[in-house]
């Protein structure tokens, strides 16, 4: 089977109809500040309604793994995996660089995968034909930049503070290595990934649901992601992301360095 | 004097011109990447001088300072302060927080300013007649958030590297007191302070082609951007941006502790 277009675009519109008139409304917002710092927003959960809604018409006997009302029929082969925003704090921030992502697992493997961010009016999906995007600038096929080694690679974190312990000194000493470094990005610095803008990006501690939609597009794509270890990403865990198989080799080395 | 939202908008149409077609366009950045991490563009450049024809059209007799062509007639009282790419590491990694920034001082005063994000399609201006914003969702007058309080509020840098020495025992020490923190945003997370979004930037080392433009955006807000020790912003060193005076005083304390 395969995930059309125009299903990427409707998933897109709907959980945009969520997230947008929310986006830089400070009251949603504060309220949210006021009970202590809660990344669930009221945009999280109405726009993973939709969402659920839509595949569930679409694809009733499909099982659902979302991270703000749960899981069903996990034991389908097929599973979607849903993170509404991906990017609370940049939403919360007003910084147009978070994801609705959403992904489709068969058998365990990331087979196709959508990631828009509404504010810029942009999509970035992959399925059997291929990655693509569409935005400003018109359409196109996303391709990662052919950069193969650190002392020429751009590198994305989330922050290093999420690197704890050993793993902290590891992180630094990598990003001595690489060419230019930026923290704070979330799921977009993925998506540049598969766009050829940025070669490296490595997050620990990561859900299956921050990850599994970013899979495909950065496969289909020419790059490669993985855990730390070279294992599938699409439980989750330590990723790392590289735009070509020598790269993400020469940073999976240097990282357990 | 008061400079027109009609010259705002000029000034950021003809940088967009230079600036947009050639960001995600991987040849000219893989070319400065070649010779070296150089982040002064090609963008840069063109845009610069775009900018510097529409004011020396406009006002022939004021001053000019700039990042990349350097400075003309700084003894007039009028001069304007140019940095085309503000954030060249989030325009060569295709991420659509950089800016064009252009300020007017009188007497070493910053009167007026605008910073404009061309994807996105965003202005954020100040002239004597308040602050404002354009772009998706429609014009609206900028209003800083009413925060007082270190812990209510969001904080926003660069990034920690930027601070030495025990600079950076005060911002770690700093960072633990606010709500949340986050990195990687140059001149984007200042307008988000006048839009109500962010509730403090620090950045330290900035040139005065970094801030000039947004010392009248964020004061025309209600907000305060002063140096760590509460100079004038308008030659650039280590600047506090916040939300509210009150919260201004907390920062500026906390950073000294």
């Amino acid at each position: 089977m395969n995930i059309s277009p125009d299903f990427m675009r409707r998933i897109a519109g709907a959980a945009a109809a969520e997230t947008l008139p929310r986006f830089r409304s400070q009251g949603a917002v504060v309220n949210k500040l006021a009970a202590g710092f809660d990344p669930v927003t009221e945009a999280d959960r109405e726009a993973e309604r939709a969402i659920r809604a839509l595949i569930g018409a679409e694809f009733p006997d499909h099982g659902i793994l979302g991270e703000e009302h749960g899981s069903e029929n996990l034991a389908s082969r097929h599973v979607w995996v849903i993170d509404p925003i991906d990017g609370t704090r940049a939403f919360i921030s007003g910084l147009p660089v978070w994801g609705t992502l959403v992904g489709l697992t068969v058998d365990g493997d990331a087979v196709a995968g959508m990631m828009s961010q509404p504010f810029t009016g942009e999509l970035f999906y992959a399925n059997a034909d291929g990655a693509f995007y569409e935005g400003p600038g018109g359409p196109r096929k996303l391709a990662a930049r052919r950069t193969t080694k650190l002392e020429d690679a751009t590198l994305f974190t989330t922050t290093p503070a999420l690197f704890k312990g050993e793993a902290r000194g590891r992180f630094d000493r990598f990003e001595t290595r690489v060419q230019l470094s930026r923290y704070g990005t979330d799921c977009y610095a993925f998506a540049m990934v598969a766009a050829g803008s940025v070669d490296i990006v490595v997050d620990p501690g990561l859900k299956p649901y921050d990850i599994v939609a970013l899979i495909p597009i950065i496969e289909k794509a020419g790059g490669v992601i993985t855990t730390f270890d070279g294992r599938p990403a699409e439980n989750g865990g330590d990723i790392l992301a590289a735009a070509t198989p020598e790269l993400h080799e020469a940073a999976m080395e240097a990282l357990r360095a």
